[in-house]
Order: structure tokens, then sequence, then C-alpha cells
């Protein structure tokens, strides 16, 4: 079993907000987690929420920032958030841009070099990250869900999409809903996986993912600001148009005036945790 | 009428979270504050909560990390957020500590030099930037509460004790009650008033202020997490024990398990925001 090392620990709404380390093997570098355990831990297993951030971002950025630990106290299940990519390996050039190498892991498992030892955030996030928490904290196993903002939405959506049993529940905040066509995912697609005729930038491309879906429907949750700045970036419309074409259930909420910031999570936060809790407690 | 330049906008929680900066008379350079406007400012005034963050904090920690805003929502109130110190001044010595000088104001007036110039925190947040906020700001003159923590939590129940009738209410979390006793105050009051024997330290200390306070009994309500790591920093217990000595009315709510950050300030502060809407708009 891995060894995790406790790095802090903070009472929240009757819960406790903690962070961890612990050395990943599919990212061959020490990994920092926040759990976050309900006060219904006290009394037995709980079902877990895997959040994963946007760009930029780390595992602090959630649970500084979102209040999302008042509604899972109060629906009684477990917050996981990883950070977004591996951290301090020195490979050249990790840290020359914002929204490629560190802090920008994209959640897909890279195949070119240097990345693909190191930049498998996807083989983390859906295998060795949940056998760490099933390992070490009161959960109850397979009852899991999935969320994520921008970068982060993306990774919930592909994570849920290319394992359609693996998770109960999928929603996204402002995700990047086909990274194939905007600037940001173009670049780190390119970067990780080379260019788009190698054919491997579909694999990763929720949009792209949902035309090639099999099996039974899988409802995704999307929210998405109005007054979102990056919007040419994220693309929403075209995962749910093709959603449409492809009769795959969508919940689409609109927020008025909203943009792409930690403000607009945490004033809809509450209904994800509503959500993901209705399917994970049922 | 001062003029202030608006850095930052984003709706939150159906209201506007807003950051200004202005130049500052009081303390002589650049200045920032936040501001949150309820939704309910569409259809008319409202009073203002003004909060003062604690040490090596600026304007944005409350706004950020709290989740103020989900409250003041609810109840239909303006929140002020202040940064801690003057900024910029480039006075000798004032980056050198993380507990004095910049983002260490203590929200008192200076008399020592090179501080006693711009190092006037205590008459900004009383005079200034409520003149400030008043005229730029659909507020309710005079409905208007203050709360903060830790060194804010010490300045809002100066500020309070100091000016009866400013406030209608003051609440303060995990307060320095008696900065005459504890090594972050004496360092602080040293540095601003000069030595104890001088006299000035206790016009600028809660508890000293409870003990020779005149006028209608003002009531404090005190917030302390009882794992707080600061404890003999802020001795909430001088202060509790004058005003039973001085029959000041006190609300002492202690927090089982709860510490110093905004973690333990996020768990209760929809409670102060409540306790203080009752009293604006009664």
């Amino acid at each position: 079993m891995t060894a995790i090392t406790k790095i802090t620990s903070n009472k929240i709404f009757g819960g406790t907000q903690k962070v961890f380390a612990h050395d990943s093997k599919e990212l061959g570098c020490s990994m920092r987690f926040a759990i976050f355990i309900p006060p219904q831990c006290d009394q037995g297993k709980a079902p877990v929420i895997y959040w994963l951030s946007g760009l930029e971002c780390t595992e602090a950025n959630c649970i500084q920032k979102s209040g999302i630990q008042r509604h899972a106290a109060e629906h009684g299940v477990i917050i996981v958030c990883p950070d977004t990519s591996p951290r301090g390996l020195n490979l050249p050039g990790e840290k020359d841009s914002w929204d490629f190498g560190e802090g920008a892991g994209f959640y897909l498992d890279a195949t070119e070099a240097p990345w693909n030892k190191n930049y498998r955030m996807y083989s983390y996030v859906t295998s060795e990250l949940i056998d760490v928490v099933n390992a070490n904290f009161p959960v109850i196993p397979g009852k899991q869900s999935i969320m994520g903002h921008s970068m982060g939405g993306h990774g919930a959506l592909v994570c849920a999409l290319k394992n359609p049993t693996l998770y109960k529940s999928v929603s996204a905040f402002a995700p990047i809903c086909n990274p194939s066509q905007g600037a940001w995912g173009k670049k780190a697609l390119e970067g990780y996986l080379g260019p788009q005729s190698k054919g491997l930038w579909s694999q990763w491309d929720a949009t792209e993912l949902v035309k090639s879906f099999k099996g039974d429907p899988m409802e995704l949750f999307i929210d998405q600001g109005t007054a979102d700045q990056f919007l040419s970036q994220l693309l929403p419309e075209n995962l749910i148009n093709t959603c449409k074409d492809t009769q795959m259930p969508t919940i689409l909420k609109m927020r008025e005036g909203y943009d792409h910031s930690y403000y607009y999570i945490a004033t809809f936060i509450g209904e994800h945790v509503a959500y993901h809790a209705q399917h994970l407690c049922n």
C-alpha cells in the first residue's frame, strides 16, 4: 500500500479538510491531494466526489475558494482534489508556459517524449489515486463521481466518457469541451500527443468521445457562465450539439452574467454536490 | 469626492464582488478595498458590514476564502474589506517583518516616526473609508457594523469601543484581545506607539478600553476556536474576564476543535453576518 504523508489538517463545517503527499508510481514524483472527510464518517463510510482543477491550479484552489465543504458536509460525501500535473520533474520546458507542463497536465496520458514517462494524469486520476483513496480513507468502494472546472471539466468528462461504469455521475464547470478546436487544447494535445495527424487527439476530446461513444447513454451535466471570458477556448456548443445529434442526455445550465472564476463556481457548486450525492446515495 | 478605480468585478451569489483602488489622504498611498454589492441593491440601498483582516492579509483573503458573499446576499448587506496596512511607501524596515509594517497596520494611528505620517489605519477605517464607501455605493449612511479576524478582530473591537455610536454591532473571530500582553501586540504597539511607559498602549487595547469604557454597554461578540494555535497571542480570557468585571455584555462562542484559519471562519461567518444583519436591519 502506498504510504501517504499528512501535510495539513483543519476542521471545517464539522468535518476535516486534509492535504496529503504520496509518491506516485504513475507520475514518478511526489504528488499532493486534498481530501475533505465529512462529519458523517465518524459513523461509517461515505461516497466520494473527485474534483479536477483547471490550468495553473493545485490541490488547494477548490478547498480554499469554492466553499465545497459546506455542501459535502450537508450531503455526507468525501471530496478528493488532486493536483493538476506532475511536479518537480525538471523536464525541459516544463515551466515555460502557464498552459502546458506543470499545472497543465490536461488529465491525459502523454505519448510524446519527454512527457510520456510522467505526464499520465489520466491513469493517475482514474486508477492510482482511487486505489490510494480507497486504501486509506473510509470510502465506499465504487461509489464515486467526478467533476471539474475548465481543464478539469475536460478531465472529468474524458475520464467518465472513457470509463462509462467507473463513475456514478459527471459534471463540469466551464469545461474545455472540444480541445481539438481551441488554442489551449491544441497546444496541449500537440505537445503531449504529437500532431493531429497521428490520430490520437480524438481519444482525449469530450466532443469526439461522445461521437464514438458506445453503451448506455451517460448524462453529462454542463455548467457555463454566459460572461465567461474564455468561451472561445471552451466551445460548449460543440459538445451540446454533438450530444443532441447522438442522443446523449445533457443537463446544460447557462448562468447569466457569471465568468470563469471561483466566484462563479462557489455560487453553484452546491447544486453539483447535490446532483452527485443523489446519484451516489441512491 | 475621492476618485475610485475599478480593478475587478465578478458576479457571485447574484451580487457583484468588486475591488477598487483609491488614493488615501489618511495613508498617503494608493489603497485597495473589496466591496460586495448584494442583489438587493438593484432595488435600493443596503447596510454595510466592514471586515478587517489579519496579519499578512490583503483585501483579497476574506472575499476569496470565507464564503461571506453567500450570507451577505441572503441578508441583503454590503461587505467592505479594506487592506491591512498602507502599501508601497518604502519606509525603512517596512517589509522586514511579517508581523509589523506592510500587512500589519494593526488598525491604529501610529505616533512614532517614521510610521506616524502614514500608518493611520484607524482613522482610515473609521472615517476616510466610510466616506469613500458612502459617496460611491448604495449604502444607507450610518447603518454599518464591523467585524474582523485576529489582528482585524482587535481592529474591529478597538474601532467600536472607541466609537460607541459609530457601529450598530461588532464581532470578532479569534481577536487579539489584549495586545499589551502578547508578543505580536507588544511588538506592534512598541513600534508604532513607542514604549509602554509613554502611556499610549491602553488606547489601542480592547481589554484596556473595556476597563475605561464610559457610556451605554456595548455587546461584544467574540468567536474563538479551541484548537487555535495562537491562543497565547490572543488572550480572549483577559477580555472576557474584564467584561465580566465591568458588566460589559458579551457573546462568547468557543468552537471545539477549530483553529485560526479561514476554514474556521468559513464555518461560522454566516452566524456573524446574521447577527450583524439583525442589528442593521431592525
